[in-house]
């Protein structure tokens, strides 16, 4: 248990100092505004929120707080969903939300420079007249400096990458003050450690990103969408392994499970058969190739027996197709009211997709327990979201949770695929890490020996 | 300088211990064998030669080496071109040669766990039959555990990655013996420090590879070759991000500059005009698609002002087309009886090729030396060769060497895009990291605080 200082008046006075008055809040209702994500974590309290605009002002206050021994937790927009920015010891909240400025297009390079706390779908909005945008998507407008911190990833994961392969360079203040730059402008780069890769991921742990140049892609110019019902999971992930196999690039390739299905067409009307659902979309450069794909797809799904497929290319038609996928956390949040969801997230190799997928399914039986899967199957990622009302349904969903991952893990999978460790799987990195947990602790040691960086998350202990 | 011990009779009895008398050499010829790459560097002879066959054996031989402070150096089969490989303090040259097995191939899932001293291409050999390979590709047969070291590249970086993009996870001996597994063989992962690329590229200096699993790529069922030849580079290079713009996703982009072409032409017959020329591969997996991505990339080139262009579609014409390109380094030596080449490696954002050409062709005129360009194009990458025979011209080489790298560099760029820091890039670290090296020596002293693994690599100071 670390032991930190608290933030006095005197620590306010130079903050004010760093940032000015304007930047320092310690009202009550900036305090409760950035003390949970959205996830099930229980609130904690900051004791002083700060709105920094620049680099230079980050740095002065890690070295500040860390002189000090005051925690420091970075927030983007509080979209976690893991207590990823929860801060669980008080001390400094150190919001991006004034950092949200496009520093630079590189338009010939396919690169952006952008301040931390823009979000993703902002800057896709700007970027959209330069027809490049940065492909990961994790649903929630959520920062670009929040989804690196966390390597979010999202639908297009399959064909585009995660966020740790959608950047190139970062500045990055650490917790003595530092402002050091990792990676390289240059997509080739064998220059030294990987630093660029230590820090994404890292969740705010080993330092603060102030600011990050990504990979942009070309908007492919013609894409379709195929969304195809199969008889079982089997049938459905096998269909997954031979498109990828085909070497046919789906830009997205998504798993609905049955029961949602049934839920979404029960609740919303929508067009869906009661059994497992794949949705998928390819992004192509040439019209010619739009056609072929289809049609080659099409043949994979019939050869897998397929129960019904439906195709589109026009924009309208796609959107119509893909809208239950869109939609389908907003639809099921709407369709339990008075429910609070839980979202599992593991990812496995996709060879043992089938049994993780049966393992939930055993899982929810032996327990009688409600719960919807939605993967990236493209990925071998799955989310199990749980609806409870009571604290004993709590209790059952993180029962489920801990099963499903402590499976995933043993098939040779992650306990987290995208949303990161944060509070809630912090202890099952011991199980999938191993002695590697260790030299992750030493890293961190050297970099925040005093442990003020982002405390209590990654590490069961801080 | 590191106060290294040396190997006693005493180590080598402890070296038999561990690995059999069959795998400890101090025989002349092995240290020869061992003492030089592919580069300048001079040779430095080791003290002893061992070919372990377990990753237990490696960790063995790294806790007894960092308990008596002997150095390790890691070698896979030394076709390095930075001194990356060279046993600069002596001690413990510990071959991979013998650790060449394919453990698994995971086909469903597209990836293999192999051993760290199979050759690429071995491997790629081996794969073939499940239509799968592993696309990075550096020219000469590098074993798979030194092109993670190095984070080597090639002419498929555009479309497939470098090494560190086409890996999932590695089992990692550590100086202390330690042996841990980073990573996941799930393509999807955000559960703590990302060490798998921490590692990668790290050149032996924070631990030995073991083990790695890889990621594979179907082999394109369709392939076309594409070479346009241009009056000048910038319009060349604006080919590059014309292409790369469309979306049309090249396989490999290369530049071959005039001189080099010129070279081509009157050693070899190849049929080259005077002027920078593109060699373009695009891999599809529709036949369909194939025709169009050709008329596209055409069309581009007229626009451009190409002066000619050839395509094929077969593969004996593709061969044959990229046969200058492929054989260029190999005819180069050829028509330089008598001569060493020293090869030049840097890499800048795209936009700033034509840039960093017309610095090269300056320092070339000013300094009246004679050198060539082959450049990975795509990810703005070049490779500057300069024939030497004496120590005058190696040093106007190595003159002009500093100023290429200085300049890529400012340009955004990296003083090295795939072959390494080694030796010879040590000393331009400083001015691409600033800073960050003060943090990449920090997790080096944390990993490794004897500075027994590959010792003189990287930093300037060991």
């Amino acid at each position: 248990m670390p032991h930190f200082s608290p933030v006095t008046p005197d620590i306010i006075q130079h903050l004010i100092a760093i940032l000015g008055a304007e930047a320092v809040s310690t009202a009550r209702a900036e305090i409760e505004l950035h003390a949970q994500d959205q996830s099930h974590h229980p609130a904690h309290d900051a004791e002083v929120v700060i709105f920094p605009t620049t680099a230079e002002q980050i740095a002065a206050v890690l070295k500040l707080a860390n002189e000090r021994c005051i925690p420091v937790t970075p927030w983007g927009v509080g979209t976690g969903l893991e207590g990823n920015s929860i801060p669980l010891y008080g001390g400094i909240l150190l919001s991006l939300e004034r950092m949200t400025r496009i520093i630079e297009v590189h338009a010939d390079d396919f690169q952006v420079t952008v301040e931390p706390g823009i979000g993703h779908k902002d800057l896709n909005a700007a970027l959209a007249r330069y027809g490049l945008f940065f492909p990961p998507d994790p649903g929630a407008n959520a920062t670009v400096g929040g989804m690196l911190a966390n390597n979010a990833a999202g639908i297009r994961t399959v064909k585009y990458g995660a966020s740790k392969d959608n950047v190139l360079r970062m500045q990055v203040a650490l917790a003595d003050g530092r402002l050091i730059r990792v990676g390289s402008r240059s997509v080739k780069q064998s220059s030294g450690y990987d630093l660029l890769h230590l820090f994404v991921g890292s969740e705010g742990t080993l330092g603060v990103i102030t600011e990050a140049t990504l990979k942009l892609v070309p908007i492919a110019a013609h894409m379709s969408a195929i969304v195809a019902s199969f008889a079982d999971v089997e049938a459905a992930v096998q269909t997954v392994v031979a498109v990828r196999g085909s070497g046919l690039d789906p830009a997205a390739l998504e798993l609905v499970d049955a029961a949602h299905c049934r839920m979404l067409r029960e609740t919303e009307g929508v067009d869906l058969p009661d059994h497992p659902t794949l949705f998928m979309e390819f992004h192509v450069a040439l019209p010619e190739a739009l056609e072929s794909v289809i049609e080659s797809v099409k043949a994979i799904c019939e050869e897998m027996g397929a129960l019904r497929i439906h195709t589109a290319t026009d924009a309208a038609e796609r959107k119509r197709l893909w809208h239950a996928r869109h939609a389908s956390y907003e639809i099921m949040v709407r369709s339990h009211p008075d429910q609070k969801f839980f979202i599992n997230d593991v990812a496995v190799p996709i060879s043992q997709y089938p049994n993780l997928i049966s393992t939930i399914e055993r899982v929810k039986a032996e327990m009688g327990i409600t719960a919807y899967m939605i993967g990236h199957a493209g990925d071998g990622n799955i989310h199990v979201e749980f609806p409870y009302r009571s604290p004993d349904d709590f209790a059952k969903a993180m029962e489920a949770n801990g099963r499903i991952v402590q499976r995933a893990i043993e098939l040779g999978g992650t306990a987290t695929g995208e949303h990161g460790v944060g509070i809630g799987k912090a202890k099952y990195l011991p199980m999938e890490h191993g002695e590697g947990l260790d030299v992750m602790r030493a890293i961190k040691h050297t970099l925040d020996p005093n442990g003020i960086l982002n405390p209590g998350k990654i590490f069961l202990e801080s």
